[in-house]
C-alpha cells in the first residue's frame, strides 16, 4: 500500500493549494520563484478546475493543466493532483437540477458558491467518475504526480427525493425489514410505524421533533453516501495508480463525516486545521487536532489546509501575529504532521475568498506574510531528515466516536447546553496541560497498549465497546469515564436503569436517579473544586469509594465523583484546574507521566521519535531544563541543561551523539 | 350531561398517559404489578397508537387494545380512551400528501414527528372519523371505559391551499360579503381590497407587516377549524357513549386555542401542565393554571398531564427536587383538580421523548421518583372521597381573553416587550401572593358575583365587554383595569380617542395623548413605586382621583394610577410588591379577603369545599397558625392552633367534628 | 426643468400623506377644517389607491379622487400626486402570480401586505403604466396638481425566474460576452465559470458563500430594475405635464437604491426619515440625513415623511417629547428642506400602520400632538418667504457611495463588525459637533469646491474616483481617507497591494502588511486616544508623517495615522472625542471653519441663505452669543449679542437691516 512516506521521501511536504487558474500564466513563472524562495516541495493542483477542464459537458481543456504540471516536474516541485468534483460547474446544475442538493425544507441549494450537489445523485456521480477516469488516465504517468486528492471537504447534505431513495436502500441494507427498521426506530411512539419501505423519509421539516434514531441513521447514511462518492473515485486513480497514495481532506472534528470509517479507507489521513489565533485555547486546539489526526492515520499525517494568516469566515477574522505560523505548523510536525501546508498559495484576488490569507499575501513577497513562511520552509527543510516517519508515542487514549456524537447532539436531550465537542476538548486540555502525550481511539479498539483510557462523554457505546470497556479494565488498564456515557445502544435506545448495567457495575455506580444539567453560567460544588455543564444524583455501590461529593443544593452529599478500583466515574465537568488535577492524578497512579517534568507554563515538550520538541505558546522568554546534552537541529546549536526560547519559540532537540 | 364525576366517583384520578405499544406484551403485567402498587386507578391509552390500529389504510388492529381493556378492567383500573387522531401515520402522508401542513413560505411540514395533519383536509377528517367511529362502537360497552379523549394538544397550523379555501368558507360565514371583510379589515389601507372571495389567503409569507385583522381572523378560524376535528370526533363517540364523558386536554395559556369557546364543549375540562421546576414563579404558575382551568370547567377539571421528574423539550431540563411533585399535585386538588395524571407511565426507551420522566423512569421501582409517585398515590387516596366534586370559593376575577391576546401579539405595535402572558402572571401573582383566591372569566362573563374585577389587560374589548364592565361597576363592582386595555374593537379597529370613550369615562380619563412603552431593563418612578414596560401620558377627568404620578422624565406629574369611584386604572407595570399592594389593597376595599390572614413566607393557603389546604413552597420548616380545631387528613393527626410544615410540606384540615 | 420652487413659490410646504380612501367622505370636511387650523397646504394623495382606482382590472373608479382634488383646490391645499403603483391590488397577485416577488431560498412573497411585486415583471409593468397613463391624463391640467410622486419607497428584491432574465440582459449590456463576465466575477475561482448566458441566475440559496461580484451586480441591477419601473412613470407623466415636477420618495442611507444614480433623474428629491427619539444621536442623525439629501437634490429638497410622535416598527416605539417634531422639523428646514410632511395627515384606525402616529394622532384635535403640529405650521408659515430656496454653503465633502457600501457589506470580510454607515455617520457626527457645515458627494464628483474631503470608508474604489483624489490633493485640497478604503476596483478585485498604490503614495503608506479588525467592545490604544473596530498593520513611507501610533499589542508603535502632505490616513476609528478633534483640526489648517464659534454644548448652528439657525438639543436652558443685531424670525423680537433657547429652543435670526 502507498503511503504518505511515499509522497514526503524523507522530507516534510511544504507549500499549498495552488490555482493558477485564477492567474494569467505569466503570473506562473513568479509563482514558481518564490516557491523556489520559500522552499515549497508540493503543490495541490485542480481543487476547484472542474469548469476549467471541463468547460462544457463532455469538454476536456487539458492544455494549461498540462503546462502545469510539467512546470512543477521541471522545478522539482510535487504535485498534490485533485479530483476537482467538489464544485460543479453551473452547467450541471443549469441542465441537470437533480443534482442540486435540497434543504430540510425542500428549499433547493443553487449553484454559485460551491459543493453544490446531490451526493446520491447517478447524474453528478456519472460526470465525476468520467472526469476522474479521464484525469487518472492523463496523469497516471507523470513525474509529478505524488499524492490523489479526491474531492475536497465532503460536507454537502441533501434531503431531496434522490436522496430519499438512496437512504432507503441504504436502511435496507441496514434492516433488511421494515420491521427492524421500525423496532431500532421506535416508531410505535408518535404512531409513526412504517408500512412500507416507499413511505420513509429523509427527516425532513417536521412540526416538532423528530424521531432521533431516524436523524441518527441519516447522519450515518449522509457519511455513506458521502464516502461512496470518494470510494467511486479513489478506485478509479487507484486502478491507474496503484503506487500513488491517496487521501481526501477532512475537516476535523467535524460532524459530517465518520472520520474513524473513512480514515481506513484512505492511504494517507489529511485534514485541514484552522485554529482561530484569538481562541484562548487555540494552541491546545491545534495539538489535540494532530494528535487526532495521527490517531486516525496510525501514523504520520498530512496538514493539508492551514491558514498562513486570518481566514475569512469567523465574524472578526484575525491575523497571526508575527511567529504564531511557524509555531503551530512545527507544533503540528512535533505532534506527527509530515507536510506542512496551506490554503492557498497565492491569496486571490477575486471571489469568495479573496480575504483569506495565503502563503503570498495581497502585500506580496514584500509583506511579513511571506517573510515568515519563507524562513519556516527553511526550517522545515532542516529538519525533514531526521522527523520525516517517526512516530510519537503514547500511553492515554481519549475516546471519541461519531455514532455518539451524532445520536447524543439532537434536540430533546436533558440539556442544550452540553457540547460533545467542548468535553472532548476539555478532557484533551486536561492531560495537554499536564504534558501527558495522548492518541484519540474508537471505542470498540484494542486499547491494551494504554495505561489509561479516557471517557470524555460517550452517550451511545455498542455492546462491543461495553464490553471493550470491561475487559480493558479486568485486563489490567486504568478507565476514567465522564457523565452521560454508557447511556444509548446502538438504535439509541435507552439502556435498562437509564445507562448500561456494565457501565455502573464498572464504576460502581448502583442507581441513577436522575440527570441534573446545570443552567448556562452556574457552578456546582463539589469536594475540592467546583463544576458546570452537568450534575448527577447518583447512587454508589457500598463498594465504591466516593472521590468527591455534591455539596449544597439538591444533591448534597451525594457523590460527585466514583472510583471503583480502577474504573472512575465523574458525573460532571470538573473546572480546568481540577479536571488537569483529576486526570493527571489518575494517569500517574496507572504510570502514564508527562512528557516532560518541570516545564515553565506555557512550554509544550512533544517527543517524536528520537526528537524533542520544545514549544512555547507565550510572548515572553523562558528558560526550559532539559536532561543531558542535545542539539537544536533548528540552530545547531548545542544545548546543555536548558534552553532558552524567547516569543514563541521553538527547539527541537537530538540528544548529541557522543 | 355526563361529567369528571362519573369518572372519579368519589375519588381522585391518578395515573397518566400508557403507551405499551411501546413494551413488548410482557411489560404490561409488570405495568400493572406497578400500577396497583402506586394506587393508579385510571390510565389513557390509544394517543398515539393510529399506526397500530390502523397500520395501512382501512386495516384495524384491535386485538393488542382487546387485551389491554380487559387487563386493566380486570385490575379495576379505569380507562381514558384517546382517539387516536393526533398522529397519523406515515402512509397518510405518503398516499396523500394534501393532508400534510404547509408553513407560512409553503414548505410542507412532513410526517416523522408528530401532529403532521391540515385541519382542513377532508382525507384526514374522513380517516380520523372512521377510525373514531370502529374505535368507538367497539368500546362503547367496555367497562374499563371512563373517559373519552379526543385527539391531544390540538395545534397545527397550516397556510395550505386546502387551507385557504376553508378560510374563506369560514369568512364568508362571518362577514357575508366581501365588502363587509373589506371594511373590517381595513383593506382600504395599502390597497389591499379584495375584489372577490377567490382571492383571499391565509396571511403567508409576504413583504412586510400583514393585514393584522387577517391574522386575527386567522386565528379565529385555525382555533375554528381545529375545534370542527374536536366536535366531529366528538360527536361520534357521544353518539355511541352518551353516558361517558368526553374531553381534549389542552395547553394551558396557549395561543392556539380558544379555551373558553373549546371548553363549552367538554364535559370534562382537562390539561397538560408543565412548570419549569427551575422558575422562580413556578408555584404561582402551577395555582395559575389551575384557576384558570378551573374556570373554564366551572367546577373540578381534570389535570391530564403533567411530570413526575424532568421534561425534555427545555434548553435546560431540571428535574423536580424531592417532594415537588407531590406539593404541586396536591396543589392542583386544592385548586379543583379531582384527576392528577402524568405524561406518561413509563418513561419510553425510544423516541422523541425517551428524555421526558415518566411515573416510572429509566431508573425503575427503585428510583426516587417512583418511589415518591407511590407515596403521593397513597394520600390522593386518603382525601379523594373527602376532597372530590367539591367547590374552590373566589370573590375575585381576573378576565382573560383569546381575541385580545390574538390581536394585540402581533407585529407594528407600540411595544414588542409587551407580553400579554407575563402581563396576566405579573396580576394573577399580585393577587396569589396576597393569598387571595381567583377565578378567570371571559370580558363579557357575568360578574356580577365578583366583588373585584381585574382586567390586567385586554388590548381588545368588544362592545359588550365593554358594556358588562361598565354595568359591573355600576352595579357595586370593583374593577381594577390596566393599561393599554379597551383600545380596539373585535374587528382590531382602534377606538375614537385611542381608548373607547365609556372605559375613559368608567376609569376617569379625559384624554389618552400617548403611549410611551419604556425600553427593556428600565423603569419608570411614580409615587410609592417604580414600574415597568410601559407608561402612559393621560389627562385625568378633573373629578378622578390621581392615586399616584409619574415622577420624573417626560411625563413628570402626570397621572399613572387614577380612581374614579369603584374604577382604578393602572397605565403602568408597578414592580410585583407595588401591584400586591395595590391590588390587596383595593380588593380589601371591595371585602375580598384572604383565605387566611397570618401565613408564613411560602405558605399557601386553599380552601377546597370544607378543607383548607395549607402548602408550602419553601425549603425550611414554618410553623402555621390554623383557627380552631383541625384533622389533617394526610397524616390523621388532630390540629390544635398550628400546623408544623416541613421542606415542601402539605396539610389538608378539615375541622374537627366535636 | 421644474422644481421643487415650482411647488413651494416661496412658502415652506407643510402635510403629509393623505389617506382618505380609510375614511367615509364625511371625516373629509373635517380633515380639510384640521388642515387649515393646522397651515397645512400641501398633501400627498393615491399613494395607496391602486385598489381604491381599479378594484378589478381594467376599472377606473377616479370620482372619489376628483372629489378630493377639488376639495384640495378649494381650499387652496397643492396635491402631490402619486401614481399607487407601490401596492398592486390582490388580483395582481391571484391572477398573475408571476409578479409576486420570490426570495432567495424560491418561496413566494405574497400579498397581503404591500410592495409585493416583481420589478422584472412585464405583467406588473404594463397595469402599473396604464394606471399611471390614465391617472396622469385624467389630472394634468387640474389646479390642485403640485408634484408628481411615484410609486412609494421602490425596495422589493426578486430572484424569481423573470428576473434572472432580466439580469441575464443587464449583464449582457454591462458585460457584452459570457467570458467579460467570467473574468469581471472571477468565476475561475470555485469551478463557477459560466459558459453560457442562460446558466446565470441571480445569487439565490446556496451552500456557502456566494460569489462576491455576482451578489455586487445583483445589488446594482436590483436598483436599476426598480429605478427601470420609476423612469418608464416618470416619463408618461412628464409627457402630460411638462411643467409638474417629479420625484419619488427614497428611504435615506439605504442600500437598496443608488439615491445618486436615483437624484439624477428627479426634479424634486424627496426622502422619508425616522430617526428613533431615543436614540442618542438622533439628532445628529437627522443632520446627516438632510445634508446627505440636500446633497443628492444639490440645493432645497423634499421632507416627504416623517413622524409627528412615534412610529410602529421598532421594538419599542418612543413618542416624541414635546418640542421634538418641531426642533426636528425646523432643523431639516435649516439644512435645506422646503417642504416638511408627514406619513401621515390622520393616524389609521385600521390596518398594518394604525400604531403609526399621525398629524392628528387616536387622541384627535386636542391631543398634544396636534397642538404641536398647529404651532409648527404657523412658524414654518411665518418664516416661509425668508427661508424658500436659500442654499446651505459648506466646504467638507464627505464622500459616500453605493457600490463601495454594496461590495463592502457582503460575507467573508476581515470583519462583520465593519458597518459602513456606522463609519460615514460618526465621521459626520465628528465634523457636525465641530459645528462645520458638510454636504455628501459621490468619489468620481467634481471636489475643487471644497477645502477638505473626507472619506469616512470607501472599499471600492473606481480609477476614476481615486484618479479624482488624486488631483484633488494635487490641485490644493485636503483629504482625509479611513481604514480600508481603495481596496477593491469596480468589479470588487482587490487591488494590488491590498490597497490601490495611488491611494497608498498620495496617503504615504509603503505597505499594508494586515488588517487587524478589533472584536467587538474592545479597543487599542494610539498616541493621545483610544480606538474601535478596526486596525491594520501599516508600514509608513520614509517621507510620511506619524501623526499617531499605535501603543500596546502586537502592533506597538505602528503608525495609526499617516499624513503625507494634504492627505491624511486614519487606520482606525478613533474614538467620538478623537475623531471630532482630528478632523477639526484638519479642517482648520484646510480654511474650514465652523459655522459660528462659542456655541454652549448642545446648540447647533446653521446657515441657510442670509438666516442663521439656531437649535437647541438640549432640554435646560442656554445663552448663545450671536454676533451683531439681528431679529428673530419666529418671534418678531431683537436679538443683541445673545439669545436665550430653552428646551428644544430654536430661533432664526436675520441681521437687522438698520
Amino acid at each position: 500500500m502507498p503511503s504518505l512516506r511515499d509522497a514526503a521521501r524523507g522530507r516534510i511536504l511544504f507549500g499549498g493549494d495552488y490555482n493558477p487558474e485564477q492567474w494569467p500564466e505569466e503570473v506562473w513563472e513568479d509563482d514558481v520563484r518564490l516557491m523556489k524562495d520559500a522552499g515549497v516541495n508540493s503543490v495541490t493542483l485542480g481543487v476547484f478546475s472542474w469548469a476549467k477542464i471541463e468547460p462544457r459537458p463532455g469538454a476536456r481543456e487539458f492544455g494549461w493543466l498540462d503546462r502545469l504540471m510539467d512546470l512543477m516536474h521541471t522545478h522539482g516541485i510535487g504535485v498534490v493532483l485533485a479530483t476537482p468534483t467538489a464544485s460543479p460547474p453551473p452547467w450541471m446544475g443549469a441542465e441537470h437540477p437533480e443534482t442540486l442538493p435540497r434543504g430540510e425544507d425542500g428549499s433547493v441549494v443553487w449553484y454559485g458558491s460551491r459543493q453544490q450537489f446531490c451526493a446520491s445523485s447517478p447524474v453528478y456521480r456519472r460526470h465525476a467518475a468520467a472526469l476522474t477516469e479521464d484525469l487518472a488516465a492523463r496523469y497516471a504517468d507523470h513525474p509529478a504526480l505524488t499524492v490523489w486528492h479526491i474531492n475536497n471537504e465532503y460536507c454537502t447534505h441533501c434531503w431531496c427525493d434522490g436522496t430519499a431513495a438512496h437512504f432507503r436502500r441504504w436502511l435496507r441494507d441496514r434492516y433488511a425489514t421494515v420491521e427492524a427498521l421500525n423496532e431500532a426506530w421506535g416508531t410505535a411512539f408518535w404512531s409513526q410505524r412504517y408500512d412500507t419501505w416507499e413511505q420513509i423519509l429523509p427527516p425532513r421539516k417536521a412540526q416538532y421533533m423528530k424521531n432521533p434514531t431516524q436523524v441518527l441513521d441519516f447522519k450515518r447514511f449522509t457519511s455513506d453516501a458521502l464516502m461512496e462518492c470518494y470510494l467511486a473515485e479513489r478506485d478509479i486513480v487507484a486502478r491507474h495508480t496503484p503506487q500513488i497514495p491517496v487521501t481526501t481532506n477532512f475537516m476535523p472534528l467535524w460532524s459530517g463525516q465518520d472520520a474513524w470509517a473513512w480514515s481506513a479507507q484512505e492511504d494517507i489521513v489529511s485534514v485541514d486545521v484552522y485554529p482561530d489565533p484569538k481562541a484562548p485555547q487555540a494552541a491546545q486546539y491545534n495539538a489535540m487536532l494532530a494528535d487526532m489526526t495521527r490517531s486516525q492515520a496510525a501514523g504520520p499525517w498530512m496538514l493539508m489546509e492551514q491558514a498562513a494568516g486570518p481566514v475569512n469566515w469567523r465574524g472578526v477574522n484575525h491575523p497571526k501575529p508575527a511567529g504564531l505560523n511557524r509555531l503551530w505548523s512545527l507544533q503540528s510536525v512535533a505532534r506527527g504532521a509530515d507536510a506542512v501546508c496551506y490554503f492557498q498559495w497565492r491569496q486571490s484576488r477575486q471571489g469568495a475568498e479573496k480575504f483569506h490569507s495565503g502563503m503570498v499575501t495581497h502585500a506580496g513577497e514584500n509583506g511579513r506574510t511571506f517573510r515568515e513562511v519563507k524562513q519556516l520552509g527553511a526550517e522545515l527543510a532542516t529538519i525533514g531528515e531526521a522527523v520525516s516517519g517517526a512516530d510519537v508515542p503514547s500511553e492515554v487514549a481519549i475516546l471519541h466516536d461519531w455514532d455518539s456524537w451524532w445520536a447524543g447532539a439532537q434536540e430533546g436531550r436533558p440539556s442544550r447546553l452540553l457540547d460533545y465537542t467542548e468535553i472532548v476538548q476539555s478532557w484533551h486540555r486536561a492531560l495537554w496541560e499536564s504534558g501527558i502525550s495522548t492518541e484519540f481511539a474508537r471505542p470498540e479498539a484494542d486499547l491494551s497498549r494504554f495505561r489509561m483510557v479516557a471517557v470524555p462523554q460517550l452517550y451511545l457505546l455498542t455492546d462491543a465497546a461495553i464490553d471493550n470497556l470491561v475487559a480493558y479494565v479486568r485486563g489490567g488498564g486504568t478507565l476514567v469515564c465522564g457523565f452521560f456515557s454508557g447511556i444509548a445502544d446502538a438504535d439509541d435506545r435507552i439502556r435498562p436503569g437509564g445507562m448500561d448495567v456494565r457501565m455502573r457495575d464498572l464504576c460502581g455506580i448502583r442507581t441513577l436517579h436522575e440527570w441534573w444539567p446545570l443552567d448556562a453560567d452556574t457552578t456546582v460544588e463539589c469536594d475540592g473544586f467546583r463544576a458546570s455543564v452537568w450534575s448527577e444524583e447518583l447512587e454508589a455501590d457500598p463498594g465504591a469509594e466516593v472521590v468527591s461529593a455534591y455539596r449544597g443544593g439538591e444533591l448534597d452529599g451525594l457523590p460527585a465523583v466514583v472510583r471503583n478500583d480502577r474504573a472512575y466515574y465523574v458525573s460532571t465537568l470538573p473546572e480546568p484546574d481540577a479536571l488537569r488535577s483529576l486526570l493527571g492524578r489518575v494517569a500517574a497512579e496507572a504510570g502514564a507521566v508527562p512528557v516532560l517534568a518541570g516545564l515553565p507554563e506555557g512550554v509544550e515538550a512533544v517527543r517524536r521519535g528520537d526528537l524533542l520538541f520544545l514549544l512555547h505558546h507565550g510572548r515572553g522568554s523562558v528558560t526550559v531544563p532539559v536532561p543531558g546534552a542535545q542539539v537544536d537541529l533548528l540552530t545547531g546549536a548545542a544545548v546543555n541543561g536548558s534552553v532558552d526560547l524567547g516569543r514563541y519559540g521553538v527547539a527541537v532537540l537530538r540528544g548529541a551523539t557522543l
